[in-house]
């Protein structure tokens, strides 16, 4: 149907005859002339008709032709008169002998270009229209190009893919399940898997040795705008390795997707303890593109009269390079954004290190030139910096100085979408308590293990014993996680039981697992990526739903299949269920 | 932990100190000598410890190791005095001074070597033991590489990988849908694909021109033994093609994985009709290792004084050549074979051409030397040959005879599994008639193109017009079909009327579709691969099961996690369903 794409033709190609096939984008007429833009996925081509030269049919129907109408052009490519050196095929156009309507389109709802006039919902209905705009569909290549380069990765360090099975068993543990009634045995569910840990640790024990698998997994959970009920994962298990190991092949394939996917030579990959993590950045995820790292005041700044200072558990304070011009306005406006609700801190303090040498602080009462002086050595503060000082109970401190830094990067331009920072947070603690239940959760999951010296501490002090676990961080976003796991049957009973399963729970939920635990069952550990979200990195965007063909809306719903839908009676009863919406 | 695997020390690595670690395969004590076989995925090396040279507490550990113990082990690589060249590792052996049990084994439910003792129940119960024989993992590695190579050869010829939804909107048409209640949007459901035909075809009006996807698909079907509730797909579609385009680049896929992962240079592709297939066959699928093709005998065989052969509708032969000697047992026994209730054949007429030129039927009474040497002309037989001749009515004759010429071509060692004979079958129906429903279904799918020059005979004779659709065969296992799809909304309609569906049906199922279609849709068509099947194929076994790493049995249960299975009261209420079986 076409001898070339709309995307290949160069002046050497000059003097062949061609037939193209594409997309309507534009339709030009002016003086006697007839232009053409003829768009598909791998480019635009000019075509040209001339009047007089050109029968007269041919310039109607070429004239008639509209937007996103899908036509096949015969003609002879010819070098332009006036070239185009932004488009690779600019050199050249088409000199048009023939055309053919394959399919006439209705004028779209939105427009078709890079920059469209389509709202949200509307491009959401229709998807298949968005996607066929240049800047969405290069979102989906790029994805393409990320599962490529990471198969060809781990099929070169010896992984084997394997597909495990999208129809399981439901589990009580962590997020909600989706479930399929099953026909066949009435009265019982599969679930769709959360993650196939499950299964990967068992194809650890059958000795598959390195497993990989970019898979799709389910979680029934209330949406935000950057989750969505089915994601995807690079989904990973390596048996006889330390965490080390794990590290080390998994910096590999970072590395190798940004060096081929993207032309960066990443740097190294950092490495902090969660500890530190928290101590000096407030949250487990830092962001590495700048420093602004916690300096803890309480020793410089207590004891001087202020009393909300002296009142505080914590007093933190972060030094932004060069921000000493900072107006009153902003800072004001600064003291009124640590103090929404979202944030919740009581206010703000800062100090102005001015190039002169001299400090200006909201706290001038109680502290002398000294004093903060003190404050700027604990800080690293310079002539010109500027210094934002929190206090407080300590976790919310943190918390709250975690943002602040986040919202000055932000706003001192610090956080370079083009520079990527990528780190590995270690050292996870094994147990998380939750208020709501009163117990403790895995803060990873149940067959995370224990590091060997805190496992007395799992009798005497929970909360404190260090998992085997680790994060891969880049630019503060958390892109993948894992950990050396359990592969004992004695010690994943007792993980279980700490996380408040009953034996018989514990059996009916993991028993084959355990049961496989006692019939060799190697060290092993893994890492699973979330891929939607490395691609949304890659390509420089917060929102994975970009990097998704057909996302659902917040919803869950497909608005533009319109599902999920009803389904009739006669379906309903085949698998033994009934509709059951309970009245408020 | 280890710095080496257990398949790869070579004499060239003698006298170096290495660590390894696996599963104890067996053990030998004999002699003073004990030998252990450390096997993991790379394969097995051997241990040797010594009496005197060893210390005693290291003798007691490893002749305490029972099978299936996961060790580590420390030594020195030492050229062997017996060598096994069976093994890659034959020529050396580690002299051991150290072993650690990572993990002891409980003794297994069965065997783990290529020949087991297992039942089908009880591996797949155990299936990650099952899994750890080398004959099992390896129809896996090489499913791995399947999947490998079918990217590499997509991504070469620009298809673009894009994953559809997993959850999507239940149709009434093809088989059954597994479906999902959603609790965000009670009374509602999601369906799981039976394949993603809709959002391919919408991705080529979105322009995307190439795509694929190896993707998992489902089907609510009762189970053979060859067929899963899951199963995987290459998935594959394209725009601006004619059927020509896309036979060649799919008979290319095959090409490459025939090279890159058998090695082995596939011959030409043959092509056929699903006419002639029907009729020198008897299926649409022919099994082209052997010959044997259908003669129509009535020209000759009527007329005779034969009323079997006078009645019949068709007389139809085949020739099995060299098969003379057949014994009157061994012919009797294929009489029996063919009146079966599966085939259902009334009786079996048979000719043998004796090596000396004479002629011996079971019908010797109506027909003479001469009659009978003309049916050996029509059948192409010579002396030594046997011919088979079935009769009566035209469709059920066909079938029977195809049956009874694969039985021939197995009994007759024709069927050679490392023989590879593929072939297009070409031109099939676009519809067939369901006695049961009193309707006409897609033979396809609703999707498929009528050929242009029989859309007329839609209302005049709807089961003659034939399809732009096309099966790939190999070896008379259907591997892959597709067609040129309907890319306008007026055929669509007039399609979706002809299946029985009224306007508002088509229009709630698939009024997304039809829309798509006016804003722009290209000309397209694709294909879909069954990967399992595939995968079989190529390693020349008949069960896809076996290149399932974790696949379900005949009631669609997962025995080994036992799965589907009840779930909880306060979940059902969640997702706004009951349970309501039938009381019978």
């Amino acid at each position: 149907m076409r001898t070339h794409t709309c995307g290949e033709l160069r002046i050497s190609d000059a003097n062949k005859e061609v037939t193209l096939a594409g997309w309507v984008q534009k339709v030009r007429n002016k003086g006697g002339l007839i232009w053409v833009d003829l768009r598909d996925r791998y480019g635009v081509t000019q075509l040209i008709l001339e009047e007089g030269s050109t029968d007269k049919q041919l310039l109607d129907k070429a004239a008639s032709l509209g937007r996103e109408f899908v036509i096949q052009a015969k003609g002879k490519v010819v070098e332009r008169a006036a070239k185009n050196d932004k488009m690779p095929t600019g050199d050249i156009e088409i000199r048009v002998s023939a055309i053919e309507v394959l399919n006439p389109a209705k004028v779209p709802p939105f427009i078709i270009e890079d920059e469209t006039d389509g709202g949200d919902e509307l491009r959401m209905k229709y998807r298949y229209l968005d996607l066929r705009r240049n800047v969405v569909r290069e979102k989906l290549q790029l994805r393409h190009r990320m599962m490529q380069e990471t198969r060809k990765y781990m099929d070169g360090q010896n992984f084997i893919e394997v597909e495990t099975p999208v129809l399981i068993k439901s589990t009580p543990e962590g997020a909600r399940d989706f479930v399929v009634p099953s026909r066949v045995n009435p009265g019982e569910f599969y679930a769709l898997p959360q993650s196939p840990q499950t299964f990967k640790q068992l194809l650890m024990v059958s000795g598959f040795d390195r497993y990989f698998q970019i898979v799709k997994c389910f979680r029934d959970e209330d949406l935000r705008a950057d989750r969505q009920p089915e994601f995807t994962q690079i989904d990973c298990e390596m048996s006889f390795v330390t965490q080390e190991d794990i590290l080390n092949t998994f910096e590999g394939l970072v590395r190798h997707l940004f060096r081929n996917v993207k032309g960066i030579e990443l740097e190294e990959v950092k490495r902090m303890t969660f500890a530190e993590a928290m101590k000096f950045y407030g949250n487990d995820k830092p962001d590495l593109r700048f420093d602004m790292k916690f300096a803890e005041l309480n020793s410089v700044a207590k004891g001087k009269g202020f009393s909300i200072f002296d009142q505080a558990e914590l007093i933190i304070g972060i030094c932004a390079k060069g921000a000493s011009e900072y107006t009153r306005k902003q800072l004001d406006e600064l003291t009124d954004w640590v103090k929404r609700p979202q944030i919740g801190a009581k206010g703000l303090v800062y100090v102005k290190f001015n190039t002169d040498g001299s400090l200006k602080s909201t706290v001038d009462k109680f502290y002398s030139q000294e004093d903060l002086k003190a404050w700027a050595d604990v800080m690293g503060a310079e002539p010109g910096d500027l210094m934002l000082v929190l206090s407080g109970d300590e976790k919310a401190t943190r918390k709250q100085m975690s943002e602040l830094r986040l919202k000055m990067g932000e706003d001192l331009g610090l956080r370079d979408k083009s520079v990527y920072k990528p780190l590995w947070v270690v050292d996870f603690p094994l147990l998380e308590w939750d208020e709501e239940t009163k117990r403790f959760h895995a803060m990873h999951h149940p067959f995370t293990s224990p590091k060997r010296e805190d496992i007395p501490m799992l009798e005497t002090d929970p909360g404190a014993v260090r998992a085997n676990a680790y994060d891969m961080v880049i630019n503060g976003v958390e892109i993948g996680g894992g950990s050396i796991r359990i592969h004992d049957r004695a010690t994943q009973q007792l993980m279980f039981k700490h996380l408040g399963f009953t034996d018989e729970e514990a059996q009916k939920q993991f028993g084959f697992l355990m049961e496989a635990f006692e019939y060799g069952a190697p060290p092993h550990g893994g890492i699973a990526f979330g891929f939607d979200r490395l691609c949304a990195i890659f390509g420089g965007s917060d929102s994975i739903r970009d990097y998704i063909a057909f996302p659902k809306n917040n919803s869950g719903r497909d608005v533009m299949i319109d599902s999920p839908s009803t389904i009739a009676e006669e379906q309903l009863k085949e698998l033994s269920i009934q509709v059951a919406i309970a009245t408020k």
